[in-house]
């Protein structure tokens, strides 16, 4: 039973369960609007983000294939961040009430959704550990090294360089400087989509 | 059925509850030691924070009366930050195991608990926002501006301003240097443990 698979989900759920296809840019909700649903990425990206006083941009999350974002309409009123496909998506949409019916019933479903909310909360102590790095160095440093998967030295990356800038908290302009810096320093190499780290890095 | 309430939940689990007493400053459990628990603040107060490679620290939650920490242990093997308590405080402890046979076996206390995660991210989006706000003085008024109650214009402090600055990711004299600002702009008004908003600073 999966979230992902509406078809192994009780038929009250499955009845209630809609889709809507994105295409880049698209929003599908802005911050304080109502909260309806909670959603599952089918195909593609979508970022949730929030816009402060002063212009700029926190991004909560990045939800990939498989995951789950605005989980928090189950007991919240209104959205809390803005969601937008960042390229062509198709997301899965829960009406709240069903699913939170169907979380009572089934528990495994309510231990997949758990797992899923605690997941969510380490990424977001993830981004709010990096944004405690002050020098922009050690933040893109850092971030690049938790990236790389474990063993690995190679971060591929599925979006552009100035949308993984949004992740950071940094313009672009100061990413790209920081990333040429880290070049110069020996401590990277760089192809297009693809950053390798040098054991001096780690 | 209320993780606060040992008496009322199964007797399974409430046969494996155990408490303990901390005094000011100790450590419930440092972070990369094995999870075996999650824990609920039963009096005092319990900081969670994670130290950066900077030597600088990122409080992920300050959990008081009530609320929960290390929930991630579920579904995690290692805490991913430290635990201390910032005043003398007593914690009521729910082993992993057990407390993942009653969430399955009782719809009432999963629904609980997954409203403890869904706050808990807000809470984290929120210690996010702030950081994302580059300048101190705005960062310091909007944390003012969200920490005062709906209607009202005082915050009261139940923790001295060297610890709410941690919370900033300000350093003491920084914050104290900001508030000394806000009061000279005639946004704020000071005593001892409580802050005033003024019209001005809405």
């Amino acid at each position: 039973m999966n979230l992902l698979t509406p078809d192994s989900l009780p038929p009250a759920l499955q009845a209630a369960t809609t889709y809507r296809d994105l295409t880049a840019e698209q929003v599908v909700f802005r911050q304080d609007e109502q909260a309806l649903a909670i959603f599952i990425v089918e195909t593609g990206r979508v970022r949730l983000d929030r816009y402060t006083k002063e212009g700029k941009t926190t991004v909560f999350q990045v939800a990939r294939v498989g995951e789950s974002f605005a989980e928090s309409a189950l007991f919240l009123d209104v959205h809390s961040c803005d969601a937008l496909a960042e390229v062509p998506s198709r997301v899965i949409i829960y009406p709240k009430q069903p699913l939170l019916s169907a979380l009572r019933n089934c528990p495994d479903l309510a231990e997949d959704f758990l797992e899923r909310l605690v997941r969510k909360s380490q990424s977001l102590k993830a981004r709010l550990e990096l944004r405690s790095i002050r020098s922009a160095r050690n933040r893109v440093l850092h971030y690049l090294l938790v990236e790389a998967q474990p063993g690995e030295t190679t971060v591929n990356f599925d979006r552009p360089l100035k949308d993984v800038a949004g992740d950071l908290g940094l313009t672009p302009e100061v990413l790209y400087r920081t990333l040429a810096r880290l070049e110069r320093e020996g401590m990277i190499t760089r192809t297009n989509q693809q950053i390798t780290l040098h054991p001096s890095a780690a």
